[in-house]
């Protein structure tokens, strides 16, 4: 275990430290949960408050131009893209993650028309699974899912799209993006990337790293809130020719001349569909600017750092393994395995740690750079071993219940 | 002109005049666009704030539990249900209204996989178009748009889906949706209600006329606040063999299971996609919450007489016409023309009547029951009088900015 000195002096010399006063994180909890949903930011309730009394009480409908409500989706876009290294144009903030996925694989079928196979990865995040599963249906194509290591051989010339998550929601491992991406457009496919576990986590390059699409989460690293409005992301070179099956108004053209016939907008805007939901943008809003001046590689460094030294910590408590170990570039977060993680986890929790679970036996744990102290890890560890070696866990009270882990 | 005693009368005589007081809008405004963004509920502010503070703050991650956030979509339909003559277990919040028209019109395909046609009214608004174009290209079905009087005639053997916005979101007629629901069914297709200008509006009744799916907006008369959750509906008689291809892990029949393969949840629960928009859907709780204790046929009465009221006496204004005259069943809107509409309408905005323009030249005013007095009819007809008298739209200041109106 690691002694508790060592972690003060790490979070003294933290050049991130200072980050963790824009969030307000309830006292005594050592909250390793920030990789499901982000904690609150200091600015938030204020920016709602005053977006409900006076955007919307006092401005009315006034206030879709007023308060420009009406380019939040592009203006939160412009503030999101410079954390997942994309210009300002390519990104749009909107609906969530299932529904953009649905709109940019559709988009990547409509390019390679002759091609008619979907490729994924097994084990991936569900819905990413389930949204590609009803678009395989409606559009009569394909979709195919094999493991990490046959990505590469199943890239055949009759695949339009390669879809992966950039860091695997349960191992937390990553795809080398440049490297993929150029295997794909080698075989003549499209990639589309899930950010959900690397923006605002990673030092995400979409621009440099050769992306054709992306889609990414606002609640978990980017601290929007629960269920925030998810982003999309377009490359430039497909600006022009993008053309999602799944179009609304807000995606037109000239939305206010209400005419008969869809007509995309320019760029990323065509990605948006229905009217924008302003209270969670304002929201998404608060916990984006919560990036201010913050250099991912810096934010990523901090956060390896400290799946490193959790992970070391927790290889050595009895009853636990840690595996995957997290080796080279990895997620946030960590996860440790045990037969009876569920209740484990929520003895953890009844002592102020709170993670979650991933089944059947997955402990998971996040290090957001931005919140976390080095001397959470120890505190943490110490519950864990605290928790196995006393068996409080086999209590009846951490039988486990609820949905939601 | 109306008397001011004569709608003082029908102020004091008006059965719903108790509710406004639900609601915080602004002194000194005539606020006549309920039908394109809700007034802010009193109890609304309170509600987000102890969500963000306690909820999101306090309570983090366990929230989803502990304060029932994940039921949150299907609570929120059990709210909506009787506001629209539907089981409670027909109806969830979720996405937008785009979104949800996508999905329906994708499930009804699925239930008429023989048939190649969508069906719907020409004029219709913009985003339902859009959507349909969308997904008549990618799942290769015709879409065909026809005047109001020629559906029935258009209701042909290969017509899968018929698609109907029950008020229209200009002109404010409506469709008999008992006659055609029969007349879709007797063809051998499937309804689709889109209920942005009636849910809140109108004594709707989905149940009892036949409905097969319907969608309808959080934003307008349920008062849910700025691009708030749409909702969708699916006839007990679907609960089982509606399958959308937009399918998300909150759709899942366990989506905490996270399996590889999707299977629906039970009923319109799988009508879910991505992870719902909490601060949106709390929103949204203390905007239907307006409707306690409403019976929605004397709302649809009272708006009905306000919009007959508000014609009446608009026909008496000098360069103005009201076309269509307001007849028989209506939206509780109303729209009067004028050739410089925009400009018009700025400079009633400016007097502090608000209503919105829809191209080329319709002004319109909405007349939601729980909000809007008798008296606000006298003072908008007032403005408008005095603005077309003076001639003061014809101001250089008047000049239409912005892109919403």
């Amino acid at each position: 275990m690691l002694p508790d000195p060592h972690l003060a002096a790490l979070d003294a010399a933290d050049p991130l430290a200072h980050a963790r006063a824009r969030f307000l994180v309830p006292d005594g909890l050592v909250y390793l949960d920030g990789n499901s949903l982000g904690p609150l930011p200091a600015d938030t309730p204020a920016l709602l408050a005053k977006t409900v009394a006076e955007e919307w009480g006092q401005g009315l409908i006034r206030s879709w131009n007023d308060a420009g409500w009406i380019d939040l989706p592009v203006a939160l876009g412009a503030m999101i893209a410079p954390i997942i290294g994309a210009e300002a144009e390519s990104v749009v903030a909107c609906d969530s993650v299932s529904i953009n996925l649905f709109k940019l694989a559709s988009a990547a079928l409509a390019l390679r028309p002759g091609r008619r196979t979907i490729l994924m990865e097994a084990q991936d995040f569900p819905t990413d699974a389930y949204v590609m599963q009803g678009l395989a249906r409606l559009a009569g194509v394909t979709l195919k899912r094999v493991a990490r290591g046959e990505l590469p051989g199943a890239l055949q010339d009759d695949v339009a799209l390669l879809l992966l998550t950039h860091a695997h929601y349960v191992t937390g491992q990553v795809h080398d993006m440049a490297a993929m991406s150029a295997a794909a457009h080698a075989a003549g496919a499209l990639t589309l990337w899930d950010l959900s576990h690397s923006a605002g986590a990673l030092n995400v390059q979409l621009d440099r790293d050769g992306a054709d699409f992306a889609v990414g989460c606002g609640y978990k690293y980017l601290n929007g809130g629960p269920g925030a409005p998810a982003f999309a992301y377009v490359a430039r070179r497909h600006w022009r020719d993008c053309e999602p099956a799944l179009t609304g108004w807000m995606g037109h053209a000239a939305p206010f001349d209400f005419a008969a016939d869809y007509a995309p907008a320019p760029g990323a805007r065509r990605l948006l569909t229905g009217t924008p939901p302003i209270l969670a943008m304002r929201a998404l809003e608060a916990g984006v600017a919560t990036f201010d001046g913050i250099d991912m590689a810096v934010a990523e460094a901090k956060s390896r750092r400290q799946v490193q030294l959790f992970a070391a910590g927790a290889a050595e408590i009895t009853g636990i393994s840690v595996d995957p170990l997290p080796q080279g570039r990895h997620g946030a977060q960590c996860i440790i395995r045990h037969m009876s993680a569920r209740r484990v986890m929520n003895a953890l929790v009844a002592r102020g740690v709170i993670g979650d679970c991933r089944p059947p036996d997955a402990m998971r744990f996040g290090f957001p750079a931005l919140t976390t102290r080095f001397a959470d890890i120890g505190l943490a560890l110490a519950a864990l071993q605290a928790v196995l070696a006393s068996g409080e866990w086999q209590a009846e009270r951490f039988v486990p219940v609820g949905m939601v882990s």
